[in-house]
């Protein structure tokens, strides 16, 4: 890695640690049986995408209309858009389908009954079922609204019901591994106890789910069909200090300039604040972390034996705190490494990646 | 303004209510006597620049040496970067200051040391003083580092020392306009103290202030030589709840479509998220606050007679918490407006202004 031609404020990315993290998920959801449906909205790069071509990956999984045109454009042909449709962008949801196979989320009957008016194409859809994490979905238990959309959408030639579609967020909110499985577990349960309800009438139900933190831990996959984690392509220090993955797993770090130290107080302010980061933070013994301080090197960056933290942030400053002795070996005008503390909202304020072998690498 | 037209997450700009902030901020500093330097980090778009330039504005300041560069290009002939200098953005530097008045901003003497060796063209530096914050800046009363600066600059053709800049940041951490003004009127005195140090040996040194609290707040800018606020463009939620505006002085918000409602829990689900409003927030009575919920009109939005408030924030989810009686009028694929908390992070992210006038608005 070329340091020296690096001048400012620059997200890396490891690229062998990224195909690595993708050839983990690819290995573990062929074991299981599961159709792997990687969510693209943590890296929104072609050429990272290609990079799941060429292990098999089809079908992939994106959070807005804009990222499936993209996507579309690059000769992907069957994407889920996982956010509760919104029906304002007809438009586009019909020009996208006309082209590919195209999923989208549904979780009302205004949206089923708008889309049946309005759609020229045929598209999939999933039903969004709130397994627990009380963000988006269809409680797991109303099973009457489930059946309200199914029945409204049946007598359109458009629409065809894929199966329920759930996200378990809450897997984020968790202390260690047996907490992520058992809220895998307890998703999964539900969402199998309302595919039984509808199994009869429709057969081919697809049970789809898939945050990083359960796909990452779980190794019983039994009768979920699909999975759709994103944010393993790149992991961050949320996923390290969920023990989702290891330190060495995490493939993407801001190198940083180092603009001024102050003494007094062992901070040492780097060229990289919220435009960079996001604002993004996980809490460490009531502190808030930005990131965490890797050594940068020939090769891309590497673990030092302290903790030290990015602590710190505004729009375009971060601070970290330091020991003594680093704070005394740091200099002016010399770079430092960060793990972000949420990769996809990092990569999605960067627009684009240095690799560690000196490639530049497209974001949408 | 054509809301028919907008089918997804937009931001609003309010052109009137704009140029009368920039109106507001160019007479107060026209009966104080102050150099106007606005931040233009607030709004990084040259039509916005070219309002302020309408009113006689002519030096601004900026956070980036690459938003130097865009301002540069667009006839802006006296520009301060307002962030300790990146000193391995030398080359850039360069190009700037051969074509206008580029003036950064110093804090350690190995810039000093590395810019004398380097500088091609002659530039203006502010030494950043911190009387207070304590993010950035040489303490004011560590009179020795400010010393060792000048002396090291006074033996360079090309380093021309302009004054002491500062920003009291911590106007933002304050509960009344009172204490806006204390901490104003200590920095004041800090600055002073430590230029009339300097005085005899630089007659002409500035002294250049300017958070927006204060610029919006204080009356009496006696001895203070220049402002730079930025976010005042705008304002935002956080202005107005820190009373440095008046809510119908915000001149963005978020045109976001609805895509979800929960019943059970009053709350709607937005198409608006981190990658929107960026995930910065306010705390109101221990509730994290991402935005506040108004209405919006044909001309553009109105305050509803209820505080209701964005409470979380996905990457593209928001969720907001209403009455019974929103709740039920709110329809699915209907657009509702969110004033944002932090205006530049906002703007940073969405890339464009759609104004009520249905006009497209440039951005960096």
């Amino acid at each position: 890695m070329n340091l020296d031609q690096i001048t400012t404020t620059t997200l890396l990315l490891d690229k062998e640690k990224c195909k690595k993290n993708i050839q983990f998920m690819v290995e573990k959801s062929k074991k299981n049986n599961l159709i792997f449906r990687p969510h693209f909205k943590t890296h929104q790069s072609r050429i990272i995408g290609s990079w799941f071509k060429q292990f098999g990956v089809n079908e992939i999984t994106v959070s807005s209309l804009k990222m499936a045109e993209y996507f579309a454009n690059d000769d992907w042909n069957d994407i889920t858009v996982a956010f509760p449709v919104n029906i304002r962008e007809i438009d586009t949801i019909n020009s996208i389908s006309e082209e590919i196979q195209l999923n989208i989320t549904i979780e009302n009957t205004e949206s089923v009954d708008f889309l049946k008016d309005h759609l020229k194409f045929p598209i999939g859809f999933f039903i969004k079922i709130d397994t627990g994490y009380h963000r988006t979905g269809v409680s797991f238990d109303i099973v009457l609204s489930v059946s309200k959309m199914l029945k409204s959408a049946s007598n359109s030639d458009k629409l065809e019901f894929k199966g329920f579609l759930s996200h378990a967020g809450n897997t984020y909110n968790t202390n260690d591994k047996n907490e992520i499985i058992d809220i895998f577990n307890d998703s999964r349960k539900k969402l199998i106890q309302l595919k039984n309800q509808f199994i009869d009438k429709y057969p081919n139900i697809i049970i789809s789910t898939g945050d990083t933190p359960s796909c990452s831990t779980v190794s019983d996959f039994k009768e979920i069909d699909e999975i759709r984690p994103g944010n393993f392509v790149f992991y961050d220090l949320t996923q390290y200090k969920l023990a989702t993955c290891k330190f060495e797993n995490i493939a993407v770090a801001m190198a940083c300039p180092i603009v001024a130290k102050h003494s007094d107080r062992n901070e040492v302010i780097l060229y990289g604040g919220g435009v960079h980061f996001s604002k993004e933070f996980i809490e460490i013994k009531n502190q808030r972390i930005y990131g965490q301080l890797v050594e940068l090197t020939n090769t891309g960056w590497k673990k030092i034996d302290e903790d030290l933290y990015l602590i710190k942030l505004s729009q375009e400053h971060g601070t970290i705190k330091v020991t003594d002795q680093i704070f005394k070996s740091l200099k002016i005008g010399e770079m430092v490494g960060i793990v972000p503390v949420h990769s996809c909202m990092t990569a999605n304020l960067m627009n684009e990646y240095t690799t560690t072998d000196d490639d530049l690498i497209d974001h949408l």
